[in-house]
């Protein structure tokens, strides 16, 4: 067999997992939270079931869901995508990156990739025949833009941003926005801004969505995930937003991908949605448990920055071993029953900053417990 | 924009459900029940959901579902795959067949598709860079094997199959299945195997699997879908099933385009498909409304030759006008509200077989409604 992707390896949040059950850790590492989503939104989805709404849903996902999505971006970004033509029901983000990628890369085409980078990029570009193209994040994971534009050359597609940014929670600023619009004006360049993470943004710190931004948004596929929203990251159901002419390329791929999103969840999704009280609270909520979390760790022997948004702290731990990440890792989950991610499998060359990344995501009972293991390290 | 696929236009089944809307057509064109699924199989999927099966499923699929899935293929096909490493669990059957061919097409590689044929084959094979080769079916929808071997060349790096075949209603039967094996004896092509009306066939007659026969199984993704056997088109689950060579690398790219498939569903599934009443009821089930669509069209002016599986009876019409079936399928919605599907469209080079495909996967009234329109015409 001549494998498409021969680098490819299952996913390391496969791996963890397995490893976390085998030694009954407890599990920060894969990205989902582990408290149950809102009662409401289980019956929206029981009651459509049960009217009716089973069979195949529009292509592009729900009109009254589109219609609802709109509407949030228009009042959060100030953006007005068409509903008809401008945004499509995914499977998931995943499924919106893919096929992204899937719909305009194609054999030679480079891709900048900004690292670390969560895992599904790289392959997604790669069984497409395209080529990524890496910048590394600086010390305090920014992107260092004179190296990034020291990227772009003519064979240069597509560039896939993320923020706020997992692994490393940072969040890209307005400059930073400003600054890759200036890098790409006058290219043809795609983008593909992954924002999963848009609801969940601490200390007051705005979402700077490239739907905000007139010359990144006309080249952008803006994708986000209602699993994270909503503490449903089992159910696979997201969506991204594009001008028409790129969307309409997408959609292309989408149907002949998975064709359509499940029907009764769409239908719970539009009327869930339509109250922004469901996701503006994300923030707050978020806050608390990193709060809570940062606080548990003071006299610990971590180096921390606080994470400025998604699910995710990292913890610096040079002070304590001067183990590879990986190494330490799988040390945590063997001898302290703790799992986490090595945040080097997600650099460039495996560059190992000495960091882990943690998932706060838990209810505070795990937070708690695993903090006394973190703090007698 | 330099389209991947600028030969795609929006599929026929999102055209012709347009219209039929806009002209309040009885809507026999896409293939999905009018009916209401089993309430049980919904209230499993409430269960699992309000028991907190709502985070990321495994990315194969859930354990559990894929070994009710391992034990169904054992007991009707004498055929032991193992869960573990030769099955997943898909967003539907189409992203199943998108994802094999994706693992697998790389630019030149030649893929051979039967035709007529469901419209997700060609433009996953072109997104990859492949060249779709067809064989077009005789006139009684059979494979002229000698035609099928004479396009085999060492170019060809895969065959895609569909029984029971939809737009045609025909099977392949235990001879055609030998023939298929034997052509391709000596080779390394692989097959894609979509079965996903394989507990849809009528007259007694036996689904002949490709993982029935040694030398097929052996290089076949065999593809299924729990929407078309549930009655839940929507819910978009299916699986497939493969050696585990090739189900390595089918997972390689499963992982990054979709990462895993709805979690409660999948519970609720491995629950509802360990009882085999679920499906093994299903052939007759079908047959009744088949056999009721036809016995309300005695007398009518249409060529029938009975349907041997799927949602789908073709109708001849020659001795009822010559327009292209495009335009009599149009006529149909427009002037008598009863929107089918013109096969000319899965044809090679829009060959107009003067026949159009009926959907009887409908409830009794809707089938009385129809039948009468085309009684009179
Ligand atoms: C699809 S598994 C990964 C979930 C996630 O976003 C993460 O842990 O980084
Ligand atoms: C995914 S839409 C098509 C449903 C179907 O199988 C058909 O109508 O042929």
């Amino acid at each position: 067999i001549n494998s498409k992707l021969p680098k490819v390896k299952t996913t390391i949040f496969t791996t963890v997992g397995k490893m976390a059950k085998k030694y009954d850790a407890i599990n920060l590492s894969q990205g989902f939270p582990n408290f149950d989503p809102d009662p409401k939104l289980l019956d929206l989805v029981s009651k459509a079931m049960h009217e009716g709404h089973n069979q195949y849903a529009h292509m592009a996902g729900l009109p009254k869901l589109r219609e609802v999505i709109a509407a949030k971006i228009a009042a959060l970004h100030h953006r007005a995508y068409d509903p008809e033509t401008e945004i499509t029901v995914t499977v998931g983000a995943t499924e919106a990156i893919f096929t992204a990628i899937t719909a305009f890369v194609t054999k030679g085409d480079e891709v900048i990739v900004i690292k670390p980078a969560y895992d599904c990029y790289e392959p997604a570009i790669e069984v497409n025949g395209g080529i990524a193209i890496y910048v590394q994040l600086n010390a305090e994971f920014k992107v260092d833009w004179s190296v990034f534009r020291e990227k772009l050359t003519p064979k240069t597609k597509m560039v896939i941003i993320n923020t706020p940014h997992n692994p490393s929670g940072t969040i890209l600023s307005k400059t930073d926005m400003l600054e890759l619009q200036q890098s790409l004006a006058d290219t043809n360049i795609i983008v593909v801004s992954d924002e999963v993470y848009e609801h969940i943004v601490f200390d007051g710190h705005t979402h700077e969505s490239a739907s905000r931004f007139d010359d990144l948004a006309s080249r952008s596929f803006v994708c986000s995930s209602f699993g994270k929203t909503f503490h449903v990251t089992g159910w696979k159901v997201g969506y991204c937003a594009a001008p028409s002419e790129l969307m309409h390329e997408f959609r292309k791929t989408h149907q002949f991908n998975v064709f359509s999103v499940d029907h009764p969840v769409q239908h719970a999704l539009a009327t869930y949605l339509a109250e922004p009280q469901h996701y503006l609270g994300l923030n707050e909520f978020y806050q608390e448990k990193r709060d809570y979390f940062l606080k548990a760790l003071k006299g610990s022997r971590f180096t921390i920055v606080p994470s400025q948004g998604t699910y995710f702290q990292l913890l610096g731990y040079a002070h304590i071993t001067d183990e590879r990440d990986v190494d330490f890792a799988k040390r945590l989950i063997v001898e302290h029953q703790l799992a986490c991610i090595p945040i080097s499998v997600f650099n460039v060359a495996d560059l190992d900053n000495k960091v882990l990344r943690f998932c706060f995501a838990k209810t505070r009972d795990t937070l708690e417990k695993a903090t006394e293991i973190l703090c007698n390290l």
